[in-house]
């Protein structure tokens, strides 16, 4: 079964009593790491890592594995804390799990050391080893290179089933699949995809030219990390191939590491949302400097924002004198508006990263926005009359409930609208965050109320 | 390659020209219809079928593709898509397309038709079909049993490997994967898992129970969609197995669903960050009264809730008379606690969605919270400052700026707690909204603002 966090807690403090002894027994230990998942082991690990104290366990830990193992184990921690375990080793042991990490994980790594490190493993690897680290750990971060792997079952043209089949069997151990094969032509260009099952069910003397889907689905090394995600998840893809500009074929993205991205993008347009940027980091681990740089920005510039809505309030300064009772409602009006128009914003955003809203689209969700929010409108007007009757007469209700109707409205439709002027712009539609928007309709929203309210009250 | 949304447009105008000739030409449509993924197909039918005049052209396609292609095909429909194509076909044509359905397919599918239609349905099944499709189609939405799949390949206890490999060609034409086989002993009880790679290395004669892994990674069949995703995740499993109560095998969770329901949980929790209910369906196909009713609910409690906001400030209307310049710094300052606080409430709710953060980690997370909540106050408060000056000189400043101090670290504060007290009370943390969050905020925001106000003010 999967552990849960009590019996991770568990497993942990058994751990640590039994290198607390005097002399701990390696056959406890290994036995008991043995019968442990790699990603939970890493789970333990990565807690221990964190604590200083504890570090010298861990390391003590990842020493009892077995190479392999450890290579596993550390490929569940986070870029941090391998990078912490990494640290403590000496050249030959890293190398040692550098070889037996998968080709992704340990480009990741490798781009996580400082030069020094980098140059004085790379003298110890083998030409080919060397010449792979260095194109995997080339491309640009967020991209297709950057998350594949060059580990896959590559079948060259021409090959016969059984021919094929005895390429997976001594490929096997190395690959990171070998449910998908792919085959190459001379040139080391994809021309073709097959599963396993099928080959399993082919005739042994066919050639795999002739059984192969010839209409692969491929991505470019540098397309951008979530679009790959998307095809995986959309294709209910195990594996997509990669491949260079000139079609040669590169790596592959395996089904559980776009999944990680899928994640992980989703995690950075929630805080995109709320006008934060990329951390580096889980926001429990994350330095403190690095949390604060990546939420002042947007804060500290709508604090200037926002002075457009102090700008209209000292504009209407006699309207609000004359009768300070409208003060009452602004916050209720400017927050209705703006959590209304939060919404249409993020219904927008979210729609247009799952692929199911397209530019093409914006007529139609206009027009859908506009008879939603103002019923929206309207009812929330509804809602706020008795209380202006109650606190001002019915003159101050009417203000207040027309322009419950008329902020609710624009602040949808400004909601709705902003992530597809920036899409437009080829800015990240997720920065209509809703700080921005709600910034944008409080200022509006000023000027709508009290506009009315001189129109209407001044008049009376 | 994928297809991009401008070669779909063309693949549709294409289909649609050759439906609207005279005599239509079955042979070029099937070709096109040959060469085009399942996917795709989906995705162009999808805008069909949502139009009216396009509908009988969708059924037309649907009709020329093979059952099992058509079945293939929709899959990929959204539910409500689904239900529109199966209204217009007789018992017959709709019992032949479940047939070829995947059998978690088909219960979803199965579970969107009316009583009626469902009665007569199945009548005209087999006996045992009959019961696997009413079993799966009786499990409670968003739980494992109604996203897993019964087409898995179980091996018996005891078969050799040579067995196993017999009894993995048999059941591929049917089976979601082959890559993971499930080992039963005559209870149906699971006991044990291998993959296709480790049977294919084995020695033929070698009995399965002796090489298999025993200790399997799997769920019960009433447990959560989500961490059903998270799971599969976390472990990087092509399929988790799902059990009953007897622990007995009903089913497996493919890589591929895992990922759809990462994805339908994000979009859920995205929109309930900003108070919106669950949606049935994407926000451009969703019906209109239904949106509407999903954003109303927290929007008209709000409106009340933001009365607080309203009595403070009607509390304090003698201090806003005697300097009506407040009031310019009223937005602001209730403006930035709120974004603050809501960027600090979906730091934690995202985190508790990913397992980054969990409830053990509250002690820690408010120590840096305040750290660097305190920062982002003082630097707010010092932007702030010079327009205080130039607004309403030193005093008014001084107002100003403690109140943004007070305010955003308040507001931090109470927006990273919210989601904690939420989860202990067993209500989902991501009710801890950005509207609901800033709401409360703007109330504590009014207080604080004009209490330090009357404090520092009345006395000079």
């Amino acid at each position: 079964m999967a552990l849960n966090d009590e019996s991770l807690q568990e497993l942990k403090a058994e751990l640590l009593d039994e290198l607390a002894k005097e002399v701990p027994s390696k056959s406890v230990l290994s036995l008991r790491l043995a019968e442990t998942r790699s990603a939970d082991i890493g789970e333990v690990l990565e807690e221990m890592i964190e604590d200083d104290e504890e570090l010298p366990a861990a390391l003590a830990l990842l020493d009892i594995l077995s190479a392999e193992r450890a290579a596993n184990v550390l490929g569940y921690l986070p870029g941090e804390s391998q990078l912490e375990v990494v640290g403590k080793l000496d050249d030959s042991q890293v190398l040692k799990l550098l070889e037996e990490m998968g080709s992704d994980e340990r480009a990741d790594l490798f781009n996580l050391l400082n030069e020094d490190r980098r140059e004085a493993l790379l003298r110890r690897m083998a030409h080919r080893e060397r010449e792979d680290l260095k194109r995997l750990a080339s491309y640009e971060e967020g991209t297709a290179g950057a998350i594949m792997t060059s580990d896959y079952v590559s079948i060259a043209s021409g090959m016969t089933v059984s021919q094929a089949m005895m390429r997976v069997r001594q490929t096997a151990p190395d690959a990171e699949t070998v449910y998908q094969l792919y085959i190459l032509d001379s040139d080391g260009q994809l021309i073709g995809t097959m599963s396993l099952r099928q080959l399993m069910v082919a005739r042994p003397g066919a050639i795999v030219d002739d059984i192969m889907i010839k209409d692969v689905i491929s991505t470019r090394v540098d397309s951008a990390q979530e679009d790959v995600a998307r095809i995986v998840a959309k294709y209910d893809l195990l594996a997509l191939p990669v491949i260079d500009a000139d079609e040669r074929m590169v790596g592959i993205v395996t089904h559980d590491d776009a999944m990680d991205v899928a994640e992980s993008e989703a995690t950075e347009d929630f805080h995109k949302g709320m006008s934060i940027g990329q951390l580096e980091d889980g926001v429990s681990r994350v330095k403190l400097w690095s949390l604060y740089r990546k939420r002042v920005f947007w804060l500290v510039l709508l604090v200037f924002a926002n002075l457009f809505s102090g700008a209209g309030i000292a504009y209407f300064e006699e309207t609000i004198a004359a009768q300070v009772a409208l003060v009452f409602f602004l916050p209720l009006l400017i927050g209705s508006g703006g959590n209304a128009g939060a919404q249409a914003a993020t219904l927008m955003v979210r729609g247009m990263a799952t692929g199911d809203v397209g530019v093409k689209d914006w007529g139609k969700l206009l027009g859908r926005e506009l008879l939603v929010a103002g019923s929206l409108g309207i009812t929330m007007a509804i809602a706020v009359t008795p209380i202006g009757i109650m606190r001002g007469g019915e003159a101050l209700a009417m203000v207040v409930a027309l322009s419950m109707v008329t902020i609710v409205l624009f602040g949808s439709l400004l909601g709705m609208c902003l992530p597809f002027v920036l899409e437009r712009f080829k800015v990240d539609p997720a920065t209509a965050s809703a700080p921005l928007v709600t910034t944008l309709i409080d200022a509006s929203g000023v000027v709508i109320y009290f506009s009315i309210a001189t129109l209407l009250l001044t008049g009376l």
